[in-house]
């Protein structure tokens, strides 16, 4: 941390500052500049709260010089993570696909859309037995009952299955069912819940909340990674901006080499929430394919029109599988292939 | 619900629109204009998704006509909500404030923050047990210990108290200590809590989140109204915006006389949030008052440099009690009084 | 436009909405829901300004029914608009790549940059003569020196030329030197410039405003295709958001489809200013060709460290070079080829 | 500035950093952290480009240390700035309060509403001859003819006299009608523009961009200052965030003391578009007076619904005269007066 003074700040204010540096256990290092003087700490910043030195006489402000965030840093682990899952490598050479439903509903949409998806190659079904829903008096999903539905198609079809978990204590019943647990944008900061999943050791697929920064995601991670649990996937599906007449979300592409370059973690992009439309689905998808993404979750309903939840931004089975075709050659384009 | 054709839909398109319109139970009323036709949906909309007629074919958008919001919504009850705390009436001609630490930390602390705030008028304390914190190496409270000192300090001081639960499953527990339950910014949309604090019966002071609009903030109140609980107050603390650079959030202060419009319920200012910086809480709590907010939160410190969370946006209780001078200036120039 | 009216609205304030409606030369046509009323205004919208109907009586709010472009829209010209420069066509199936450095800075840098993005296969030159800075401190350009470098290069080289005008007595000198003219993205609601670069009939590259909306960049195309000039581009370079801590601007890619289905201009997409670091450029160049984009503004400096602008987001030759290679393979993959 | 090294920055590195700062004609400055080295660039930062160094091998990344403006900082200029205007005293004790039309539309509507807020107490009349419109098609402004309708009324009354001008060339024009100069919104960041009213010596009012940050606002008063015109006023007027549902703009009322902070300059408050609805405008005002503004300017127009520009938020007279009446109230609260 780095503490810069106020100018003309006084010789008695500056040592005062050096003290309470010293008083907990840092060293202070001083520079003189013409206008001010600035004040480093020496020593483990994410120790210190910066307003102990902010609301000091003569201090201007402090800048933080190290990543809030530890444990999911590329400083600390360089190499990418990897997960493996129903035979696929996420975070390696392929990218994967998931794709499904945004709620279960039924058995018999459910497993027409696990064949549907099967076909096209994909091997994650996507599908929300618990539903965030802003309004009460929206469809709040199947509970139990979807979760029951999800296992019987994944015995049927072999897929493994990412669904949400929205409470810290539907965790262990979420974590029978499913191969991944996702935690949602709206639960992004649910500290109980990331301490839940964290202790679970599942593999989690995070999502970045839609007005979260990226250090925030990261810092979310860092609390699932604190509890010795490394696979972590996180998940860009479009932030909040001040233009949402044509889309429901603005997908930050920019996001996808950021966090690789900030991270080892892999990270997936979904298209479907991100855009909000069917027809931006497809631009999209391959956008982030091109920009280096790990993976994909796209959303897929045999009735999109009928659909209980994000119809709007549902691929029907047909397209889903034109669209695999084209993605395919994109990820060739880029040295890469769809899993 | 109105639905806006294409420019060119077909007459067929505009009757299969029409049969889907009353398949569901609905009317539906035409009206052609010079380049398109609009359709509208005679029914409650709010049992219908857009997206039913959004993937039809010919069919460009659909435009809702009702708030989503039922039970908070002024329509719905003209008259203002008046909640009843500690002898002061939240809602009513009077500014209440509410004041303590971000953090419970000691006896000590809690202690002698809430005679110094009682001193200057205040009959609401606040002070967090749980805290939710971005970074998983920062204080998290001393829960069910910190719930023990607020009890003893209520006791002694006979202030009421206000306090924040953040997962479901401690509702019961927080809720024998409380005289308000406060649902944290980045808990707004956790819905597993609405229903849990709406079960509970008790007051609540809802904060927005920091990226939500005053549609879902409604939204959300309506989880908890439709366990019947009626004890809910609406708190502005400050939104994200893209200049973030001089302070912590953005204050909405046109949110108060919009929320007031479209809701009977209380509306709080939490300008020590909404700022982030101690020496702008003075100007934007009189802002506020002005604006017709009908309570504030404010954080107190004895040692602000001391504190484990939020130093740099809590005054020190003499500056505290200089403020409640000023405020009640400002009340009073809008015919108000300070609670 | 449509008029929805309060709930409660009598039947005088109604017909007192009507008669204001027929007074203005327009028909009324009312459907009468189960809680309001809603008066649709049939003619062309565009005429009116909502707030005649917002301030009367009785009346909630209105809802635009048509898009407040006309000439930009497909809704007026379906077929992709095809604007040829140098013996390319910008908006046909090949992706136009115009390249070079932020700001002119000497004939030396600007020949040399120039021979090197033509080897890479580029016909079109970028370079600012009059550049708008943030600071009054920095550098501001060569100014018409600046545009005679320009000349001079274009001669040598056969590269066409696209560079800024930032002031509307400016136009015709740079219309001069100028293949295309730029209005950069602080400029796109500078109206008096909209107007001169319309009446000047050459080609214009419309940078979106970084807080603008779609449809205000849509507006601001409109006001040049009003003086019948239709060689417009519009041009994604990053929006504003809340977390611009790792990138300059946040490139919105969905802009890319969802412009391609409102309007027939073509879309070119600035990775350069869309991410502000030059590592980012290449990921973010390959999305924008997968997203559709028709085609790229690139900066390139032959030695960024020396730039006097924007050095941070320039590549050097040898890497545009090889990203020009990556792009024609990611290109190749959705049935276009780099021109 | 400071320069912050990479983890792992060899001393090759290291000592290249420190050559090419001293080079520069600047000192360097080290300080080795246990996990980094940081350097400190010791003379006047604001002739370095940071990029010089961000893209030096080894070179995490830069932090500036001064602010980048420097006539418009308190730092430079500690006592406030007060610009006498028609008796007046702008940034004193007494808030300023400009009021009248969006528009100049006729004779009849500038000399209706300047008498009736002569008549409450203002002695600065607005009113726009030229108009920024985002859409070609709305009423542009009277232009010239505008002018001159304001010449007559402020003859007429004695009111002074503040409007807009959008282009440099129109300046010397303007001036000749105007006693202070209005750069609007969008206008912030044309820089020609910015230069030529400063070289009118005229008092201005600055108006913060819509999505402008408050550091970019005062780099903007610094372009004006810079050609030694000292007589500048900002206007808060709203800025662009993610919810516009309810309201055209959200006032920042923070800017208000955080400016007043920074700055020597006069603060103003534009309600009116601050809010874009007339119900707003009191409330928010109040907020604004209370939060310490120095200035306020309302829109007012005598027949709102007929307005040809922004007659949603504009005030009838009677409403504007109880207003005023309501702002003396909570200025004196605050110990100052209303001018």
């Amino acid at each position: 941390m780095i503490i810069i003074m106020k100018m003309g700040a006084g010789e008695e204010q500056i040592q005062e500052v050096v003290g309470q540096i010293e008083e907990m256990g840092f060293r202070a290092h001083l520079s003189c500049g013409e206008e001010r003087t600035i004040i480093g700490v020496i020593g483990d910043e994410r120790l210190v709260s910066p307003h102990v030195f902010e609301l000091m006489e003569g201090v201007e402000r402090t800048v933080p010089i190290l990543h809030p965030f530890k444990l999911a840093s590329r400083d600390f682990k360089p190499e990418d993570t990897v997960i493996p899952i129903n035979g696929m490598h996420i975070g390696s050479r392929e990218v994967v696909v998931m794709a499904g439903p945004c709620a279960v509903e039924s058995r018999e949409q459910l497993l027409e859309t696990a064949w549907a998806v099967k076909e096209a190659g994909v091997r994650i079904l996507r599908g929300g037995a618990f539903k965030p829903r802003t309004s009460p008096y929206s469809f709040q999903g199947l509970g139990k009952d979807g979760l029951e539905i999800l296992a019987e198609v994944k015995e049927e079809t072999g897929l493994a299955i990412v669904t949400e978990v929205m409470a810290p204590e539907d965790v262990p019943l979420v974590a029978c069912y499913a191969d991944i647990l996702q935690v949602g944008a709206r639960s992004m900061q649910n500290f109980s819940l990331l301490h839940a999943v964290g202790e679970s050791k599942m593999p989690i697929l995070l999502k970045r909340g839609m007005m979260s920064t990226l250090e925030e995601l990261l810092m979310a991670a860092e609390y699932i990674l604190s509890h010795d649990n490394y696979r972590v996937m996180l998940c860009e599906r479009g932030i909040r901006t001040f233009d949402e007449k044509y889309t429901r979300n603005t997908l930050d592409i920019n996001a996808v080499p950021v966090l690789q370059g900030l991270t080892h973690l892999p990270v997936i992009v979904d298209p479907s929430h991100g855009t909000g439309r069917w027809e931006l689905v497809g631009p999209v998808a391959k956008a982030a394919v091109a920009a280096g993404a790990d993976g994909l979750l796209i959303e897929v309903h045999p009735e999109p029109q009928r659909a209980l939840s994000d119809g709007a931004q549902s691929l029907k089975p047909e397209r889903f599988a034109q669209l695999i075709k084209e993605l395919r050659r994109v990820a060739e384009a880029v040295g890469r292939g769809i899993g």
